[in-house]
């Protein structure tokens, strides 16, 4: 019976990547050859997947893109693409599906018998019993599917729920480590826990019985990777933000990385499908992938080996 | 410019109901006949739409069930027929999505452009930026649309994220009002303001300017409904889980009626939509629709009209 995190585990080894491409096809941002398609979506991640296979470690589908035209087919397309041509790379759908018990069991088998994803993301906002299907779902063969809890997402509002903090006396301005915008933390006190480090909290303790359960914690927030890393020990975390959302990808690997498992997924989206828009985007957005797997690849080259402790975030 | 708030009073007003039917279509649950069928969710929630119309101010389908199956287009069908044979009536598509920006734009385009429905349901984890598409959508015609937030909802371990709370000396035990399952609060502590609090305010202060906000908050916790609609005044609110869940119909009435307005969306599924199993299913649903609905009306004629001030909530 395989379990998604060895599943995941051998694909970084195999493919000596961290990288994941999220496949995000908005048909407006397509190559005009690509949007004259009949199925545009997959025949634009298909060329996508081709290009950056060789770099990737796994695969994360976005399901609004597909939702918002009714081409819920040519995601089908594009997954069974994926597992017929690269078996050994994870599928991870992005849908961070929410909801109470009976209708989140429809949305496990969305996820995981329509669209035969290996892993989901999900939204913790409703608690763990919401969560049990998903945790809990077994594939025919017994396999388990992988588990993506939203913690702390990486655009500039997501403070305003995922920081509400416990009550301590001092307000504490903080600002976010890898980007530059000045995005403000409307609620972040220097005592307590917050609603994402609760969240890492349940995962780490009461959700993993499984252990299929990663954290999403976005790549703009660097010093909240290296404080849930703290919480979790070598749990995957999927972090989306690096490129055109402007996260620091040296500042997520310093902060994320454990040994001698990954415990990293990085993805980048926007900035492989659109590294080129003329006839040659493939290749761009094949060198595009190579330069983040090989950013990453150097960086873990350089870091000294620790069998079990997870490194600390130094400034290197 | 039709306003959503607008559009569901006068129904509300019209119908002379408080009624939302929601229709969560699980094909192993129809009746033999409409499991036949060729299109079976279409079909049986065409016949619950025809059986309830008269006793609904508002329908709620739930896409889950649909999209289990990659039965979208009989989700098209079902709302397309609510716009056709009874125009009067809103849609909220029960969808609680949830995401940065840019792909909740994409959600925004599937619930409006696509479904056609005049609300959705969201998630508010990731904050008010990831809202902002569905606060700020209008239509061709200019009119917007109806945002119902989750805020406390209606499953027993909703508090484990909902009910976290500021810090305050004593924790305090409590039971939900209006279940009686004994399903336990993990953090409810007498001081500060919960999450769920949180939300309720961020919707009535920061997240409302376009006026077409709501909020999700379950029967299963009535107490919370009357400390809700204090934050909130007039603000609708979306209330599952009477019925199959077990919530307190006349608790939820006392807790969240406001007046003249009735600020309040009683919504029902299961107890309605499989109140009979056989030929006369349909007929068993009017009759379940028709019960909540005289239920409903006949607490609001024994309640003192009060012009603006929200009834407290006495035990009657």
């Amino acid at each position: 019976m395989r379990k998604f995190v060895d599943f995941l585990a051998k694909s970084q080894a195999q493919q000596g990547s961290l990288l994941c491409v999220g496949l995000d096809p908005d048909v407006e941002k397509l190559p005009p050859a690509m949007r004259a398609h009949r199925t545009p979506l997959f025949a634009f991640s298909r060329e996508i997947i081709e290009a950056t296979a060789q770099w990737a470690c796994a695969f994360k589908p976005q399901i609004a893109y597909y939702a918002a035209l009714g081409a819920e087919h040519q995601l089908q397309q594009t997954i069974a693409y994926i597992k017929q041509h690269h078996p050994h790379i994870p599928v991870i759908l992005d849908a961070k599906r929410g909801d109470i018990g009976a209708t989140a069991k429809m949305y496990a088998r969305e996820a995981f018998e329509r669209y035969q994803a290996d892993a989901v993301t999900v939204n913790p906002y409703l608690g763990g019993d919401a969560l049990a299907p998903f945790l809990e779902y077994r594939d025919h063969s017994g396999a388990d599917k992988g588990v993506f809890i939203l913690c702390r997402t990486s655009n500039p509002g997501s403070g305003s729920i995922q920081q509400l903090h416990s009550r301590a006396p001092t307000p504490v301005a903080a600002a976010p480590l890898g980007v530059s915008d000045g995005a403000a933390e409307p609620q972040l006190f220097s005592g307590g826990r917050s609603v994402a480090h609760q969240v890492a909290t349940y995962a780490a303790e009461q959700w993993n019985d499984n252990g299929n359960v990663g954290l999403v914690v976005g790549a703009t927030w660097c010093r909240e990777i290296a404080a849930i890393r703290k919480r979790v020990g070598d749990m995957p975390l999927l972090v989306p933000g690096v490129g055109a959302q402007g996260g620091d990808l040296q500042a997520v690997l310093a902060a994320g990385l454990t040994a001698p498992r990954a415990g990293l997924l990085i993805n980048v989206s926007r900035a492989i499908l659109y590294a080129g828009n003329g006839r040659d985007f493939a290749a761009a957005a094949a060198t595009a992938a190579e330069g983040f797997c090989e950013q990453i690849q150097q960086f873990r080259r350089r870091q000294p080996t620790q069998p079990a402790k997870p490194p600390q975030a130094t400034a290197t």
